[in-house]
């Protein structure tokens, strides 16, 4: 076999055998085939495109070409929730400890960020003591015995998709609905989980743009993941404005303790209800409906916010950092962003204030970049609220006050007023 | 400016501006680039094509890449002719000593073949003495001399198309219009003459399958010739079958010797001469039929054989060889093909043809192989011939006795037979 004959085909708009699509990701994870070589390849495919079949095989190839996880030791109780990127985005810190406190199992590996904030694990790290590095064992035991354990992700998990995805990020290729959902579910697969839930995010801050490409990419990823023996369901969701009030690392922590105690945004209160029954009921086989009960049980009795600290103790971290913003990492510089018109905040546009929060240091831009814990976006109003002129719309948490003229400007740019009202937007777009 | 931009405006079918083209090619000349995004760029380029504009820059900033020959000591006397490849392609051998007779200057760069035979070089080479490096003060001088100069290809010509040929040869990335139009074009526009005819071959031997593709490739490259300020006329021809009878390298030679004496095959001499034609006209400022005239003139007067004479005298070749076979390289073994049927020749397809010819040792796989000047195929039947069971249809000659069974069997397998003679079919299909 040849990768020239592949590439050919592909151009033409053939669909690729299962030997083939096996043969690509041997080289690929190998290092046999040269990276021009690849990347024609992957042209060729944001050109053509993959059929369910071709996309299914490119999916199990990648999830072959690494370590897996074996979780059937939690038989169907294991989930795992992937969310497709966004500002804001706590939903993890939320739905594993609700989702525990239903009885599922949340035994899971997470990525550090590139972009605008951290990843989950740097989230988490922002709590001192917790440690993201266990072995194989203390995972597996943690999982069993407190229903959460979120670990950074190991090297080996589908490195094939690691290659590919470095070079679709410098060869224009990454917006491929089969590149994408192979690269998202390889990993997942190899995780291990039996029920998968997908937060597709669409809008100006999500890599998805419309609502009609998060939708195709969300019906690829349930047909593939499906064909290789998961449960997998997607939950559409809005990403023009960031999600909930807090942008960063210490800050979207304490956020998402104030939700598990009852306290949070109601969208991502909505949200995290809406994800968590997504996974709890075909882990335990109860309906949707039950599964959803269960999920608002677990937040209003508290059950939820205690799994949170058992898991936060469990992996070091110190639990009354949940409870006490003191014990938090705290921003040397605190400044508020005042209004420069009176009126309704009509867009408040995530990408933006994504940016915004990476200038102050919240984000990283190279893998080895050093992000700081305590800096990021507290936003006092959000996309429908009336504001004075001078009223406080934000404020930016930083360490390094050169850092806030750039973060001040690219938060004002994300914002636009108006006279009247917007009209209101559905966080949740759709459940598939 | 960023090539990853550009990637991303030509994968969404933008057209490129004049800055981005030449970002794109001085990057690949000077080794910026890597080779993955060169490809990526490529790939989308063949998806989405370029309009003339932007073939017209590329082809320029190609063409500028490295070194330019200045012929404007000739004035509008510099002919240049280019044939898109074929099997049995002797054109040049005849064409340059015809227009050089007709008072044409042919100050000729050309290239070693990769392929079913060597170049015209190499083809030249095959001529006791001749040798094809001459310094640059000589070359200008034996071709306002003698008319007629041919020598190998500078390395600098057109480096930016080296790169993007090797690359494009391993990337699936050949079959674009703009992207073969420009590596034709760049090298002739940068080997400085101010009239080129290019031969434009379709067929199963050819580079071009159908008529149509080469007819858009043709229109393609006179307009940009245009647009850069030369005269470029195209001759669409059929490779369906090989050209004339011999197929090699000395027996090329010999082959075109025979033509300018007036002895050859009527197809190949109506294609040289119209080849000739469409140089000497817009040369010599005079109509074409004024031009065909003179071409026909110097064919039947001997001028043309005694050019060519005069031409191989001056690069050290021994002209005696072009009237005394036994002066070229022989081949140590001549075998016979037999026909295994009766009937009509009516498919002898070019590009197994050609194969068979470089299996007996007439062409280089690799750049740094040698060649055996002496191996071939002189055809004793074309298409159209009738043929008795163990007629001869053609000789096989090589010096490898080891060769001789692959050439054998390769050449076998171009011909099919059938009761009836087939339809006729024109070598010339259009002049453009």
């Amino acid at each position: 076999m040849n990768i020239l004959t592949l590439i050919e085909k592909k151009k033409r708009g053939e669909a690729l055998s299962e030997g083939e699509i096996a043969f690509f990701v041997r080289g690929v994870t190998d290092g046999t085939l040269p990276d021009y070589q690849i990347a024609a390849f992957l042209m060729a495919v944001v050109w053509r495109g993959m059929d369910l079949d071709e996309t299914t095989v490119l999916t199990r190839e990648m999830m072959l070409s690494g370590d897996t996880l074996d979780l059937s030791r939690f038989g169907r109780l294991s989930v795992d929730k992937h969310s497709t990127g966004g500002v804001g985005d706590k939903t993890t810190l939320i739905v594993a400890p609700l989702a525990a406190a239903c009885g599922a199992v949340v035994a899971k590996m997470s990525g550090r960020g590139l972009g605008f904030t951290g990843g989950t694990v740097d989230k988490l790290e922002s709590i001192p003591g917790y440690h993201s590095t266990l072995s194989p064992e203390a995972f597996m035991r943690q999982s069993g015995e407190v229903g959460v354990c979120v670990v950074g992700q190991s090297k080996d998990l589908a490195p094939a998709d690691k290659h590919l995805y470095a070079l679709r990020d410098v060869t224009g290729t990454v917006d491929s609905i089969p590149l994408i959902a192979s690269s998202i579910l390889s990993k997942k697969l190899a995780a291990g989980a039996v029920n998968i839930d997908l937060d597709v995010k669409f809008g100006n801050g999500a890599f998805m743009k419309t609502k009609e490409s998060a939708r195709e990419l969300a019906t690829t990823m349930i047909e593939v993941g499906r064909r290789l023996g998961r449960t997998v369901h997607a939950v559409l969701s809005d990403m023009n404005a960031p999600l909930g009030h807090a942008v960063g690392n210490a800050v979207e922590v304490w956020e998402a303790a104030e939700t598990l105690r009852g306290a949070g945004d109601p969208d991502l209160t909505e949200l995290c209800l809406t994800l968590t029954a997504e996974l709890v009921a075909p882990a335990l086989e109860i309906s949707r409906e039950e599964a959803r009960a269960r999920a608002e049980e677990a937040l209003r009795s508290g059950k939820g916010f205690e799994k949170m600290k058992a898991w936060v103790r469990a992996q070091g971290g110190d639990p009354r950092a949940l409870e006490d913003p003191a014990l938090l990492p705290a921003a040397r510089i605190q400044k508020d962003v005042l209004s420069p018109e009176e009126g309704y905040v009509w867009e408040m546009e995530a990408e933006k204030v994504g940016l915004a929060s990476a200038a102050l240091g919240a984000g990283r831009r190279e893998k080895d970049d050093s992000i700081d814990p305590a800096a990021g976006i507290l936003l006092r109003k959000k996309p429908g609220d009336r504001v004075e002129r001078g009223e406080v719309l934000a404020t930016l948490l930083t360490c390094d006050p050169e850092k806030l003229a750039a973060g001040e400007a690219l938060f004002l740019s994300a914002l636009s007023f108006g006279e009247t009202a917007p009209a209101g937007r559905a966080l949740i777009e759709e459940i598939l």
